[in-house]
């Protein structure tokens, strides 16, 4: 098998004085981080679209980067040597699970017929390749955004045609999701929102989407699948209003169509930021939820205001997140998938290397971190200290829903002044900066 | 009685080709749109916090403004001239209801009880000038976030003797509420929400304001509150998060804590904007879910982040959040509630005249040109259109939930190419342009 | 020859109750307003890169638009046959103008020789055309953005042999805009600009640019080129930071490096939204340092944070600007050029002719609007009288340098108190509104 | 004397692991790095305004906090006893320097006589303690800003009446910097902007600004003020649009308007953020320009859009900054004030002290690591490698001038094929990893 990425060897852990780009400085897989390896922890995945299929182009240029496998005689030939090199990209990288798109995985064909053969084609080569790396699939999902017939949206366009094409699609994206033993199945809105109310019928799109998505959780539930199904909130971009805004509008939705119990979130950084939320915040609220289904790793830019999906590099931001998941017990089924793409200009082929080194390292090192913080317990006494007065007393009764307004009121009128207590987040953040 | 506002006269519609700034060039209360009267649709109403309360202080500044009842010689005396003042623009105005805080309408005490004594002898002046000027209150609501003792929350502070506090304001704030015939009664979280997720226990603070809520909502109903209770969304400021964060997170929690058939929306523009949708987006969405209750009216600043609160000029977007609410069968038992402040800079007494007459005047032509938009019913027909093959065949059958997956993925293999439908979004815009 | 638009006639002006979608409701070319017709004041222009060149691709997906120029058999051949296109949709929609990039014009070549032969072949036939149609070419740029080459810069690129390249480019197009009497030449700093400090010597990419165009500017003046160059701030995109931020920066740089005898800056609307300045704003700054050459007209979405180039159809802000243009006495040589495309959904044919016609008409109200208010001159009365206090006396001796601070200061203690001048912002607002 | 802060000891170096809230673990003053020691780098100053005079209101509530020294009998005596808290807190904490308004050392008198009579009698104390304590004023400037009659501007007032109370004012502020040995003098152009370009004269305005300062300027050099004037950059807040915009504005401004030589920059990072820039861009910018005058330093918050002044303790945001201050050779006669305030809801006296050292703790954790990387070199060698095409033969004739554009056109011909330079961003961003 020739090698596509042949100037890089196997990622080696060489710990935090480490100067070589091509070494890890915090990930070291099997070191034990609390119950578990930091493998087990983070289950890393690589983005197949990004890191096998983004080529560079922005609004305003092509693309600057192009791979070894593009040359292959045929579409199926050109998705196994494109799987051949993303394995051995993730194999070097150390990365046990990837994420792929349909229309990642291969190249669209002119029938749904012809896409469907290449996808089982290209499946059983993948199969092999899994099983002889030790890679799993994290999650699929169907790319039914890119094809300009999903341009008004794929469940929610306004033309029955295109919602029927989707499902076919849909189908074959499950199939080959079970067929690989897939984690998770994912649904990311693509063009599931709109581009202008003034010729939009809001509610039935959005009927319309929960019909589908409830046609696909039945659909793999009798086809035996055993994952989760995960949303992936957004605001906006590409289509200007997206339906899956953030967690909460997402978590509404589910509760809405019953749909609570077999679907999770997948909540990404960028998408966070772009809502007007931190990582953590969106974290946080889907743990609550009970439904922190898994995490598309990157960072935004705070000064753009578009889906910049840069590699993550800021250590507080991935502290706080992998303190919210630690709380969680982890991110069980789900994993940490660099949904991340290098800059149009980092046009070597060691710069996907640095990429995922720095991604993995940060990511390692806020697990590290996170975990002493916690095991510490400062900010985490502090808090339960905080709302100590509804562990007894009124307080308690109040949380048990055992008091009317009026008692509660006379409680209020009857208590004698009493003192501001203190939010403290200056201390708290100097607590946070020590594991940073 | 003193005049407070001596220069000027009440207010007299003259027609748009009216120059005098103290004329409605569009506003005609008694004029008939479609089934009902300009007055009848618009609802119009005063804040009182605004308008006869904020002084035009800023963070970098104090008051600028002053007004003649603040020389009153005690709290009662003082809180009597203002509703005097407050009515006699009122009726010069034409506005036919208002709103208030607890705080606004009286200076809080010394005691909760203190408060109370002052509510009781406001409301009972309050009630002789409802009806002696025939304006309604809209909605009444407890200031439960400017006090110091509410830094950290109200229903949500991690201090259940803040909690218990409240409690008592909130029940005389219903109490008064229903004295005085409100139409609603408004819970904006003010401080509900977080400055930082490091301190704070978010499970637990969003269980507690359910708690409260439903706690207030059976105090009212049993208390012979036969309106709405409304929750005003707002995504930040004072705090860094708030709960209600949108039409959609709170819908959602309305949803999770069955608190869906007694509570509804109060739709703010400058919030929707803050949380990165627009106007009628809000409305729309809550106008789906049934919960579109009121309106707070007032316009942000694109250019600037914050929360600021101007009159609303912008035909565009008062056109198509009427289209919304002519949709919707009106606004109900809700109003437009002008939640907007005159510039700190707008000195002169008739500034909150200009101000409102503005505001009243672009909502009055919004509302005529969104009635005889729909009218015509050019854009309503083409999203009839648009949406049609959902209307008969496998599309209806897909709407009533009669297909599976596979089946829907068979008509997507069989059926042939199919042509892309425009969205038609310029053209729209143009049908919307002729209206402007 | 061909018609590459047959459902569309030449587009007449009907007036405002025109319901007709292809006609003209303000616009009339002819109609005197002040001193010039509609046609002079607005200057129109069509971009050839969006209405030609711009098929609807975005980030997520490849375009949805095709032409049937670009079935010709050869480069220019299709040159050729997309300037037929070109000039038969300006010719219908009335535009007098027209703007190109290099590679808009004809397809970039192998080799610089190969682009440069096209170039020419493809001016020989625009040069007839433009004749044949009365059509005038507003201004010609080179893209120095788009191809991989330039991925780091053009003029500001790290690396020589780019900037060579670059002005090789550069020279051929403004070759071209003096061949076709081009009434101005634009440097659009593509990526000029950094994605990353950290890699980047800021200092030297400034200098780098400021020597590129005062050889540009060399170059031009040498060879007959009479009209401006033109600088067109923008704030971010593609480049994560853009030199050319607004037009503050863009003064500062020209003043710094002796430019501002020959440059002037085109100014766009969503460049100005997205450095957080309002269209009018940023015009107003341009027309005070006496550089306001040109527009480029369009929207950006308030909702989202990137370039979505709508076409314009704001009201209010198309009537400011048109007031800032008539203070400025116009826009000389520059024109209004509509840098917009439809959306990604409106895939008809005629939706690029609605496009147009709304943001023409839109323009043409904009003037009619502007002229109307400022002959009526309510608001510059009210400026010029708030002013007053500097036509005479001591603040007129302050104006003229006269005071010392201690003298000024002397005065300022000896003044007896003042009263506070309210701004009427909302009463401004509101004689605005009479416009709208 | 009295002790304002009992609680808090002197507060001591402990090193990394210290777990002590009240001590320091990287700020030691006198540890050298480098050539400087750290209190020679860092120059931290204590804003006046903040810490002795922020009482924690917010639009949305009063002051949450009550300082013992506003309980003296006369205003003379509160300002003394103000001086007292002060210093005592800035020995304690460890600062060198402080910085005030004329309004946050004294209250202002109901006339400018009375005002300046407090100022001296302040002065006079002042003067003791910075000679018994070994503090420094860093910078004094004026609050023409807070005061209801400078609603419309101070020195861009449309009233000239107030210009002359604002000189009067500048001339006392400085007067007192002079009498204080204060090694800078402030302008922040607090509402030197517009609200709306309806009502405002923007050339005018901005004339009057240049006026005014050249003034000040002239004023304070035949009154022996040595340092540097420095302007603060800021987008916006009070005002909707201020002058001062950003750096490359302020940059532009002065350069018009000769005021270069005496002007430098003040730049704060909630400032650079709320611009669209990063902090070390608008570092970099004034470096490169010779005006980086001084720091204030906070950070905001990237989810809120205006300026909540939070302490900084962003590890990369202090990073990236020190490297800029380093490679300009320090921050000369500036320092690194505290432009900060505790939240709101920080109501324990110690939190002043959390947040400054956390604060100091975070720049001095900067420095070391900035310096660290500077030493290593392997950014700065890469970015000198990156262009060094420009040290040599043609890219050297380019940057000294010598070559036209015709020439450089002709090399770019000439030359063959070039390859893509990666800019290895990812990489670079793991280099600074290393330091974070």
């Amino acid at each position: 098998m020739p090698q596509y990425f042949p100037t890089v060897k196997k990622v080696q852990y060489e710990g935090p004085e480490s100067k070589d780009p091509l070494a890890f400085r915090y990930y070291d897989a099997d070191r034990v981080v609390g119950d578990k390896t930091m493998a087990e922890h983070l289950r890393f995945a690589v983005a197949y679209w990004h890191s096998f299929g983004g080529k560079g182009g922005d609004p305003f240029g092509p693309g600057t980067i192009s791979f070894p496998w593009e040359k292959g005689r045929d579409a199926k030939t050109r998705a196994r040597k494109k799987l051949d090199g993303a394995f051995e990209f993730m194999e070097k990288i150390g990365a046990r699970f990837y994420c792929w798109h349909d229309y990642d995985l291969v190249e669209e064909g002119k029938t749904l017929a012809e896409s469907e053969d290449r996808m089982q084609d290209a499946a059983k080569h993948a199969k092999e390749l899994q099983k002889a790396k030790g890679i799993d699939l994290l999650w699929g999902t169907s790319n039914a955004f890119s094809n300009p017939r999903f341009m008004n949206g794929a469940a929610t366009n306004p033309d029955f045609q295109v919602v029927a094409h989707a499902a076919a699609q849909v189908k074959t994206a499950i199939d080959t999701t079970v067929a690989l033993g897939g984690h998770n199945y994912v649904f990311w809105g693509g063009r599931e929102g709109y581009m202008s109310l003034l010729n939009t019928d809001l509610k039935r799109e959005r009927e319309h989407m929960a019909m589908f998505l409830t046609m696909a959780r039945d659909y793999g539930r009798k086809n035996k699948f055993k994952g989760k199904f995960l949303i992936e909130p957004k605001p906006m971009e590409p289509t200007k209003h997206q339906y899956d805004y953030d967690s909460e509008t997402v978590i509404g939705f589910l509760r809405e169509f019953n749909l609570m119990d077999d679907f999770a979130l997948n909540i990404e950084v960028n998408h966070a930021t772009l809502a007007g939320h931190t990582f953590d915040h969106e974290l946080q609220v889907a743990a609550n939820a009970g439904v922190l289904g898994s995490i598309d790793a990157n960072r935004g830019d705070y000064q753009n205001g578009w889906d910049t999906d840069q590699f993550p590099t800021d250590p507080t931001e991935l502290l706080l997140a992998m303190r919210v998941i630690l709380k969680n017990g982890g991110i069980g089924a789900g994993g940490i998938n660099f949904d991340a793409k290098i800059r149009r200009n980092s046009t070597d082929r060691e710069d996907l290397f640095y990429a995922h080194i720095g991604g993995m390292d940060a990511f390692a090192r806020a697990l590290i971190n996170a975990h002493a913080m916690m095991e510490e317990g400062t900010l985490e006494d502090f808090v339960k200290q905080r709302y100590s007065s509804f562990d007894k007393g009124n307080g308690k009764k109040f949380e048990e829903g055992k008091l009317s307004l009026k008692q509660l009121a006379n409680i209020g009128k009857k208590q004698g002044a009493f003192d501001l207590q203190s939010g403290r987040q200056e201390w708290a953040e100097n607590v946070v900066s020590r594991w940073v």
